[in-house]
Parts: C-alpha cells; sequence; structure tokens
C-alpha cells in the first residue's frame, strides 16, 4: 500500500509500482492544501487502486505547526530554509505511517511505500533516513506479519525524481504541491520554489 | 505526558508519576470497553492534570479487531492465550505512541509515558520491548526535541503493578478493564481474568 497525498512526489511513486501497490491511503489532516486530495482521488481512479481518505481533524485542532488551517501564514523562502520549520506538522510522518502500517495489517499487506526523498531532510526530522530506519523496524516488531517501509526516493532530489515521473508520462499539471491550497500555485512558497526547480525544463504547465 | 486509558495499569503510572507528568490522551477509537474513558477523566480531574480526549473513528471503520465495535464477540478465556489474538488492534500502540509525541512536542514535552507491562508481550506485538526500543528511536529521531518513551512497567507483571498501585492507595474499583465494556466486569473474558489474578487479596472490590 502507499500514503498518498496528490503531490508530485507521491504520483511518482504511485505510477512507478501501480502493479504492485493494492492500496493508497490520503490523509486529511487540516492541511490548508487538502486540495491535494482531489489528484489523489484522479490518480488512484485513473489506475484502478483502491483508495481510502482518513481524517484527522485532532492534528488541526491539538498540534502547531504553520501548514494547518489552525496555523499562521505560510512563511516564503526557499523549502530548504530554516524558515520553513513552521510548516513542520509535528511527527506527522510517524503518525501516517503507523495508521497505515495498522491498515496494511488488517488487509494482509506487508508493504507501505512513501515518497519522501533528499530535499526533504534539511528541515524534516521526520523524512530523514535515520527515522525511516528506525520506524521501518517498529512497524516490523510491533507486528506478526512484519510490516516493513519502502522508501525509494530516500536519496533522490526533487528533479530527479520528477524525471522518473517524466519517463513514465506523468502529468504533473494533475498534481498539487503549493501549501497556501489557493485556486493557483502562488510560486513563492517553499514547496512551489522546490516544485520550480525541479520542473525546469519540462513542457507542460507547471501551475494552475 | 502520559497515554492514559483509564484501565488499572496506566491509572497506576498516572499516579505514581504524577509531579512529572503535564498532560493526559485517552483514545476513542471505536473499542467496545470505551466506558473505561470516563474514568480516565475521574482520575485525572482528582489530580488536576489536563486530559486530551482524541477520536479515531477510522480504526473501527477500517481496521480488523474483535476489540472493536466493528468486530466479533470478545472471546473467552486466559489474557495469554492464543485465542486472545482477536482481540489485538493492529499497530494499535504505534498509532496511540505516534500521535502522542506530535502532540508532546507541540507542547514543549519530550517524554511519553506508557503502560505496557510483561503480561501483554505474549500476544501483543506492539507491547514488546523490541518494539518500543525502536519506536522510542523513531520518535527521538523523528522531532526537534527528541522526544522519548518511558515504559516503567514493561517487565513488571499485572500483579506486581498492582501492588504498586496499592502502595499508593489507588482504589482500583475505579478503573476499568473489561473488554466487553457492560454495565460490570464480565469476569471470564482475558482481562477481566488477568485483573482478577492481580488483584487477589486486595481488600476493595474489583467489580462493580
Amino acid at each position: 500500500m502507499i500514503i498518498y497525498s496528490g503531490g508530485m512526489d507521491s504520483t511518482t511513486l504511485l505510477y512507478q509500482f501501480k502493479n504492485e501497490i493494492k492500496l493508497a491511503v490520503s490523509f486529511d489532516y487540516g492541511q490548508k492544501h487538502n486540495k491535494e486530495i482531489e489528484f489523489a482521488k484522479y490518480h488512484t481512479k485513473n489506475l484502478g487502486i483502491k483508495h481510502l481518505i482518513i481524517e484527522l481533524p485532532f492534528i488541526s485542532q491539538y498540534f502547531k505547526s504553520n501548514l494547518l488551517n489552525s496555523g499562521e501564514a505560510i512563511p516564503h523562502g526557499h523549502y530548504e530554509d530554516s524558515i520553513m520549520k513552521q510548516t513542520v506538522v509535528p511527527f506527522r510522518n510517524g503518525i501516517l505511517l503507523s495508521i497505515a502500517c495498522g491498515l496494511a495489517e488488517s488487509n494482509g499487506l506487508n508493504k507501505v511505500f512513501i515518497a519522501n526523498h533528499a530535499g526533504d531532510h534539511v528541515i524534516y526530522p521526520d523524512c530523514r533516513s535515520t527515522f525511516i530506519g528506525a520506524m521501518n523496524e517498529a512497524m516490523a516488531y510491533g507486528t506478526y506479519i512484519n510490516v516493513n517501509i519502502n522508501s525509494p526516493y530516500q536519496y533522490l532530489t526533487k528533479r530527479e525524481i520528477a524525471l522518473v515521473g517524466k519517463n513514465l508520462g506523468i502529468d504533473y499539471t494533475k498534481t498539487w504541491s503549493c501549501y497556501k491550497g489557493q485556486e493557483f500555485h502562488c510560486g513563492i512558497c517553499g514547496t512551489c520554489i522546490e516544485r520550480k526547480e525541479a520542473l525546469i525544463g519540462f513542457d507542460n504547465t507547471v501551475y494552475q
């Protein structure tokens, strides 16, 4: 199964491993950009992969992060700038992986794909290989069927992921990145800048 | 902070470390015995500790376990019998610890207490020291403030925990164990048998 946001990275992962993936799960945790989930619906339907959407309203209610509806404005700057720490949702990937792990075991699936990548590592502690390695052990020890994590993009840049997707023929205009979640990509928040850098030279329109 | 069900073990942990614990969190995940949460409310109020109750309806909706409202009947037998595997909620402690970890970091707290104990280890993989050790690493790596797990009852039996509680003067009639969650403890499900074994020789009434 896969943790699938509807962004560039996890959409690429979905298409690359579409023959192995039997179940996709998206989370609405009060992120300002939950419109990404509409793109997740589109691609799972397109590939005929079962798709669950799980709401986690307690995160926006009790957690502190500017990524959330309950937080302050999204900061502007480069994705790897320290100001982007304001967009960290504490231990989000731990929570999403744990839920996916329980879902996987409930469905007899022993593999969870996640699309964390090298560009995440500077700001997001729960995207680094040290975290993923320990979490992988926790999931294997904590389940009867030894569920494990597959994170094949861990050492790829977003640019390298985009090139994988280009080869797969993915239309990135049908993915969402901008943390503001408005009608169009803002172009100046960290994830918009990262998206632009990844898609330089691509034919199709980046923003819509 | 503490993951606090309202059962015997976590109530003992709450009282034993009441001076260190600033926040308690209980989870309603569709367990048949969610009346345990009423006892959690009672003791946190009694001690003046802030208490959050978080609902996780997706667990009963999508997970397979006879502990859940969506599952079959609670099996009868000893707590350590293999039939009790039916009451395992896949990776429940991983999910609860992850959410507690995010809550802890959001509140500037770097310690999460959990009352897993030696009797759990036979049936519940997410109560064993191997799981707790790996999860502890994942939480430390996955947060800025290196949140860690305190599980002081990991190698104690439930009987030994009850003796700690007796010294602390805890009234165990004001805790809930029975997985059936009916008006009275049934006395024949796994957790009722375990409770009875732990409380042999105690003055106060076990069941109510």
